[in-house]
């Protein structure tokens, strides 16, 4: 399949490059009659929107979002929804210096290996300007997700819960928190560190990582297609694929190798009046690739941004050794507004999830 | 897409349950009149093949692979290769108990969610015994990939690098070591620790969790199809979708967050004769979603079994409170036999973009 | 997408050759808890059955099916239906003939030029033995459309409506007829013409084309997904994908090129008590790729076997003139056997999109 | 997979309404590096525009498009390449009629049905508007077939073979005069009678149904992708796919019911330097669904417009008995225009086979 496309029943495909005319997302299989305005899908982009604080690119984008197809008076026609934002600022004379030149841990090296041609002007198609696409996109998700239950809908949360090598104390997290700081952060202790060994690492112009988690309530129990389409395959798939994204963790992630049997079994005690218990949640709410009713709990490592100014050694497109240093204007950590890329991913997902469910729940009564 | 197959060019779907009368695979889009015969495929089953060591399963199955459809005269027509591997050892009596109690930790519950039926004889589809077609599946996917170069095509090796709360120490790594031990660690100098480790899970009726590498030598750059057929996110998916999994790492993984832009960058010299060396790999070899003609380095880290004989508190198909130990035949630690299964995927994925590259490659010269 | 899966939902792989050990399909996507078990397939396998008359090849294949995997307790558990009918009747002497000459108007040749290699007993996978894969497959999704309204579910029925140059006469069309001649045939008025006709075909070792006709009863509106996953142009792909099959149509077909706006529009009426009346059916059934709930009415013609006694012109695979004669067992007219795989065909492609349809329906109450 | 999608490694999504702001297609899939503007996709879109003669609707629109994105210095990059026309005579007073009521033979109803809203305004997205983003999608995949072979590239024309009951003369045949004329005919004494006769139809609100004729020539052996990727179930669902088609046949389609094996063998001949001459071309270039290196001969079938000054019978989106007029502009025959989408339609599949076969081929040298 061609790669700028993902989901099953909710498809989306994204188009447009960091210095082109426009980007854009179609969202194909959206339910006919869902109330959809772009008053549903800008707040989305204007948390991520570049330029809010000084610790994002000062590149100035409104990120307008326009609808073009697939709603019409005020409620989706069950055609295909085509989300468009023109690009404003694109000074490319910023980005001369990276024309022949490769930024190690970019994919300027790659592109140019895979295509033979690059878009080089802010990265082209790998810019992290793509993800405004996919907010867009997880702002229609969130629309059916809204539909998911009367009163008691998936919800989708994210923060950021490590800077560089400062996690958070998950002892004071706390969500209010998470909106009244520029960074995502839900530890209010952590706020003002965070905010000094950022200017730091902006100051200095470097770069670092981060590590985002986000949080499912709601979802119903039986999302998920055994065994190559399970849900944590596809989230896997969704946050790995968010740029600069090298690592996915559900639930316990990564610290289940160290545990027992009996540290990891998350017990079960019947609810009164219905339904079940879990008394922990080491599966993160994923249970042999199904949701399992518990919230659903998924991080991803972000890696520092390969635009520093301390020159790094490379090579040119002649093959010739070289340096560079990229100038102009960058986030010192990308971890921060991968916040709101990585829930929309994880919309996507659960949207589409939960239709496919759909298909195939219910034929026969339980 | 309905859930049992992967891949876009080489698809494979499997198919069975653990006490069925057998397992397979159907391998689709395989190039023609590449060489095949069963004996290419069965080496990689014996390694995951239970009851070889006191470490894995008491299960006795020979598992031996008939090829149904798709070769003629030793060579591949380009037409689907059915892979069929009876089930021999299906002692259903032992798995009586659990016909009507969830195991905590285990899929039981979420399967009986969605589906409101359950084949409870030893997992039925999510038994780690449906990995045995994903090994066969791999085999193939090896032959295509021993096409990749002549005389240096893609090689794939996996290891276990941490059991339970035991990493192994790198600097010992040997690769020749993993197949010299039933664990397939990589460091001589931890074999006898997690020997005994590992025995005193067992006679506890416990089970531990574990860590797998793998890592994919002289591929070329290029392989990926960015940006939501990224080789990192088909990886993970792929990774990420066997049983038991919680998380997946590429490169360095989530130690990049505490990495700064300066640590992170892999600088690059030309390389006399033509060619590019790479001073690091952080990234694993891949950047942009693209290969970077680096060695592809990716983790997953698997969970312990949830068949364990301490009593766990849980509920039953009806809804009440009980109790559950699972006795039978199980792995104390499944992350052992993980690392063939990871193997296998990780050569399902990288043959599939070798296709996809090829098609989109060399329309014009570069 | 590799070549041999057709479905979005419900989806169908099969595999195997002509004089392979076994042929099959894996059904994938088959909502849980449905009663299912070989007695439900096998009748359909008979109706395709060759050696039945002596109208069809003399092969004596016994095409028992086998279900290997997704079936517990004679259920369906969700996850994939493994069909196996093993090959018995393989004479392979019959065939050395063909094994380096190209029959024309046959995929001998294509077959060769694709692959480079070709299993040429009995026509490989290119084989007509290849749709008895289809029709269990198909009997399976018929068991989804039996559920697609109480009491009122669809149906589908196929017959074939003009043997070589002698159409029936729709005049005298009875359904119960279709079941009691060999041909397939409606017309009791054509039965002797077309028997008669028919020998003699298959006395001379000839043969000759036909048209089969399908009609789906009780479809409900909405299904298809315009505007490219319509259902007429699914219908269409899984029609002309059958063997030999040169040409499609829906309701009126080729016809509409010579009507006026005003003899093609199905008029409507309100039906008391609710629904509609439609006062014709020139659509077939489908408008704008969409179900109307009229019966859904489509036709496809089928070419004659190239496997003949006329010695015809053609080349050899070194590329050299020569003659063939093509003696062995044939059907007369392959388009006999094609009803039941017409339908087969039909029913996969209806409950694909019955189970799709779900997906999307609903979420809003109308 | 959601429906406004096609192709495997080609792929194009389609997106917009009638009297919506605008209409495009995204073209995922296309190789890197082929030069591509404006310039190579307008002339198609030119051929398809309205309003060029009076036997098309007078709505006039320019329909220039728009290259946002994937095209960086006149070359193409790998990534998708968004086309966008906009909308600009949408004269939505014109439509206030149907707004309640169904169009017999319309789609009108059909959607209502399945999405319970509707953009009635000009019909919405069953508009043939939707076709000029298949015609500027087809123009893209010109691009790449342009490449399939150094001086002997694939070239694809259409023209109309029947228009309401007058078939042309074959014996006629001139490509030139396709581009004389507005109705795409090929025959030159075929024009004026074509031409008196649309008048006639024009002139008293009523409409037509024609046929229409594709060629693909310089194929080569190879494409198509067996049993359910075969070339002419790909091309029978693009073709039935396209509003208003009812019927598809390649090669002599529906007549080869009639023929014997015998009259329908393609006899064949070595051509000395090398490759085949074949004696006829019954199969229309396509055998076991893989092209045989003949011209490729397809046929479609396009009913007559619904919207009709004579007043039908119908009903409303209420339920009740009522008649329709539909006044406004529109194409007494729909079948005009479809030539150059017919044309787009196979230029999409044809290069993504071409792409598909350029995976599988060749990774073993013949």
């Amino acid at each position: 399949m061609a790669g700028n496309s993902f989901g099953t029943l909710l498809r989306i495909t994204t188009w447009g490059e960091s210095h082109g005319p426009a980007i854009g997302a179609v969202v194909d299989g959206v339910p006919s009659r869902l109330p959809l305005s772009e008053a549903d899908i800008q707040p989305f982009l204007d948390r991520r929107r570049p330029g809010q604080s000084r610790f994002t690119t000062q590149r100035q984008e409104s990120d307008q979002v326009r609808i073009l197809s697939g709603v019409f008076e005020g409620r989706t026609t069950g055609t295909p929804i085509q989300l468009l934002i023109e690009n404003q600022d694109q000074r490319s004379k910023d980005y001369g210096e990276i024309a022949e030149r490769f930024r190690p841990g970019h994919a300027d090296y790659t592109y140019w290996m895979k295509y033979g041609i690059r878009d080089y002007r802010g990265g082209g198609r790998s810019s992290a300007r793509e993800t405004a696409a996919r907010v867009a996109a997880g702002a229609v998700a969130r629309v059916i997700l809204a539909r998911s239950a009367p009163g008691n809908a998936i919800r989708i949360r994210g923060a950021l819960v490590q800077l560089g090598p400062h996690p958070i104390d998950r002892s004071r997290w706390d969500w209010a928190e998470v909106e009244r700081n520029p960074l995502f952060c839900p530890d209010p202790g952590s706020v003002g560190l965070w905010s000094d060994f950022l200017d730091g690492v902006r100051r200095s112009g470097s770069s670092i990582g981060a590590v985002v988690e986000l949080v499912a309530e709601n979802v119903p129990p039986g999302l998920g297609d055994p065994v190559y389409g399970k849900l944590d395959a596809d989230l896997a798939a969704a946050l790995m694929g968010i740029n600069a994204v090298k690592g996915v963790e559900i639930g316990d992630g990564f610290a289940v190798a160290a545990l027992s049997g009996e540290d990891n079994a998350d017990e079960m005690r019947a609810r009164p009046g219905g339904g079940v218990d879990f008394l922990s949640n080491h599966a993160g709410g994923i249970l042999g690739g199904i949701s399992s009713g518990q919230d659903i709990v998924a991080r991803f490592a972000v890696k520092p941004t390969s635009s520093i100014l301390t020159p790094r050694r490379t090579i040119d497109i002649h093959g010739h050794d070289t340096e560079i240093v990229t100038k102009g204007r960058h986030d010192p950590c990308v971890g921060i507004r991968a916040v709101p890329v990585g829930e929309a991913m994880m919309a996507c997902v659960l949207a589409d999830h939960l239709l496919r469910h759909r298909a195939n729940a219910g034929l026969v009564p339980l």
